[in-house]
């Protein structure tokens, strides 16, 4: 199986106004990928795409969600959790035979920090997977900083995405479009089932941020 | 709070006869620490000391589990998880008091390799916890190949390891620990409710080493 040509495909990222949305967004565009951003409302979606494609010199557009999942190739899913299923169910038409990338962490705060929710299909990668039976669902980018991938002054981010999925070309595809971010890997991580794990971790990235007053990420050693 | 000096502290690793606790075993002794092993079987304990001890010239007994459960000051527990409850229960009474360092990975296995097993207390971290009221039980050494600790050509591991706990001390003189070993880190990962995801994510290692033919480990970047 071959990876699909990137450059021929439209990127969509889906809640793509927030820190970790627009912050992909903005590396995909820096790496010359087709780039739509999706937002509940078309004219902010607009604004952070207008912002993008000055600060990049890429193509940026920006649509209400449901026109962005129509318009893009492959779709990423950064949403708040809280909604999570909603959303992707209501787009279920727009994102039939697409690959479709879940970006999210079902994580709870409190006083002492993050932690892992519980959720019924496994992960947020599953409950999509479960409600999108036509999508190629894979899951990835969920350990990246987006204060880094936010900071132009970062050209290098020095960590590795774990992809998941049960769909070989789909889990290459994504790998290849995590390697287009500077100093980015995208490695494989494991199937669907094991996408629970990688999701929480964040989590305790999270902890460590707090302890070393860091922007902690993960590297895979000996790959 | 400070932490505990290692010298004067004896190392049990219980379970210490299969793969992950001998190769941990290995590289205290080679450190110049003071270690127990424990096995279910005294004999295959004290042969596993011998043979270790022989290879390290540093100093390394065995026993019986609760005997080196007795013996050390601080306990790690790197047994199957088949039986990790029992186990830990009956050594309530050698282990009150002391820092207990749970190792252990609860994954399943299958024709499409590794997943993470649900456990009821969330972790086995938080199960030695429950069972061990009087314990300081802190998480560790999950994600450490057995492959590369037992191999004495391999001088720098190049990994990291993380520590969960809810007791600073306790965390603080298990960092120090995995520091010992030569090229580890040893990183505060979050509190014990966000062990599971650490534990899981072994699955995760485990599919890359089957796609890369690698030994893979985790390291956290820009701590």
């Amino acid at each position: 199986m071959t990876e699909i040509d990137l450059k021929t495909q439209t990127i969509a990222v889906l809640g793509g106004t927030g820190p970790q949305g627009r912050g992909l967004a903005r590396r995909f565009a820096q790496a010359g990928l087709n780039v739509v951003i999706g937002s509940r409302g078309s004219e902010k979606a607009e604004a952070t795409a207008a912002e993008l494609a000055e600060a990049t010199g890429g193509t940026v557009s920006g649509a209400d969600n449901a026109t962005a999942a129509a318009q893009g190739d492959i779709v990423l899913v950064v949403v708040p959790w809280d909604g999570h299923g909603e959303l992707v169910a209501s787009l279920a038409g727009q994102l039939a035979g697409k690959i479709v990338v879940d970006c999210v962490n079902p994580l709870g705060f409190d006083k002492q920090g993050a932690y892992a929710l519980a959720v019924e299909e496994g992960s947020a990668t599953q409950q999509a997977a479960a409600l999108l039976p036509e999508s190629r669902v894979v899951g990835a980018f969920h350990n990246v900083s987006a204060v880094l991938l936010e900071n132009p002054e970062v050209t290098d981010l020095g960590t590795d995405v774990l992809v998941l999925g049960d769909d070989r070309e789909a889990t290459d595809t994504v790998q290849a479009l995590a390697d287009t971010i500077p100093g980015v890997r995208g490695i494989y991580g494991g199937r669907l089932r094991n996408a629970h794990q990688v999701e929480a971790l964040t989590a305790n990235l999270i902890s460590m941020n707090r302890r070393y007053k860091a922007h902690a990420g993960v590297r895979i050693t000996d790959v």
